[in-house]
């Protein structure tokens, strides 16, 4: 169902859908990378385990009603999604202090964000993907004021809905990253993945990671993390 | 006038005021210090200079009833100010891009920003005083949602204004850094200084720099600059 190649991200690589108009393909790779690509290894079997959860997560999603582009999976790491004119920012939620803004604002590790805190990232790995603020946002991406405050809006909309999903398997949802796209007739969506490589999920009751921090940090075995998750995700169902 | 020191920074000491409670008396220094105080030299005269431009600029600000803690010049180094409780925030306002943003957001220098861009500091020696958004300074600063709002309508209004003071002896506005501190009775005003250390002022005509930049590239000498800034502001007024 692949037609050209269109983009090799870090993760995935991207393709035209053949014979569907306006469709791509995800093809989501093997590769780890952490601190904007510092460390990278390849582990055969992670594309698949993400390609399944991020599949599970957005058919959640789908279901309740927030718009994604994501359509079905189509193999084992791919799947079919609508093609959407990319979005340069990277939209974190942070319901606890943990990763980067603990050293950035020296906001102690494990400090709970009540209301979440919602931050922008300007998507440019030459910069090395930067914090912003809205007014960085509106003149460096394609989206108005209108269109910005729908995005943080959906973005807290989602995180109570993911942390409500994964509450219900025992886990904590910390933190994660959203990335947004525009269809062809000018809605915003819900694009790229939700996966552990995108999420900080904490078990509510042993503190593990159940995410790519494994990796990050050396502190466990990357594959082994996420089939848990997936199994967890699936079983909770 | 002044009784015990009670704080001294890179560029000013802070004394309380003797026989006038609720007041403050700043002396300004006569040191230099640039890229976090990675660079730093003394200038015999910079600390006069700078009090008598930012005692200038703010006795304008007052006149046009912007709210702000000056009172009055003392001596030579020397200004009275009302006491404040200081409110942990760099706001920066930016008429055109130069400087570090050129290079954390890859903005092209000399780009114009229409309207101004407001950017929020966190100020922190040890952090390097981070940008921040919104959110970040609501959870991390004194003040509330409100008068975050105030603060960042108040920063453009006095770009307004200054930006005319300035453009009347051919002088471009750049961009600016201003803090803002509460008084006891609540109300929030303008406090800190405004010097050519902390804005950028360019000659409309030949493009000269009259600001610190001179300083932080060693493209001219910081106390000639200073000084026909000075005798600028007095001939236009």
């Amino acid at each position: 169902m692949k037609a050209g190649l269109l983009y090799e991200g870090k993760a995935k690589r991207v393709y035209q859908a053949e014979g569907k108009p306006g469709h791509l393909v995800l093809d989501y790779k093997n590769d780890a990378t952490a601190f904007n690509g510092g460390k990278r290894e390849v582990f055969t079997g992670k594309g698949r385990l993400n390609n399944e959860i991020s599949a599970y997560v957005f058919n959640v999603l789908n279901k309740q009603g927030i718009q994604t582009h994501f359509v079905e999976r189509l193999s084992e790491t791919e799947q079919l999604v609508h093609q959407t004119e990319i979005i340069p920012l990277e939209v974190v939620v942070r319901n606890v202090a943990a990763g980067s803004i603990t050293r950035r604002l020296g906001i102690e590790a494990d400090t709970p964000f009540n209301p979440p805190l919602v931050e922008l990232f300007y998507k440019d790995d030459d910069l090395g993907d930067p914090l912003i603020n809205d007014e960085h946002a509106l003149f460096l991406s394609n989206i108005n004021q209108d269109e910005l405050l729908k995005i943080k809006t959906k973005a807290l909309d989602i995180n109570r809905q993911l942390s409500k999903v994964f509450e219900a398997i025992n886990l904590k949802l910390v933190d994660f990253k959203l990335e947004f796209g525009r269809l062809s007739g000018g809605s915003i969506v819900l694009s790229d993945e939700i996966s552990p490589d995108t999420c900080r999920l904490w078990d509510i009751t042993t503190n593990e990671n159940l995410d790519k921090d494994v990796f990050r940090h050396g502190t466990g075995d990357l594959l082994e993390v996420y089939q848990k998750l997936l199994h967890r995700l699936e079983a909770g169902s």
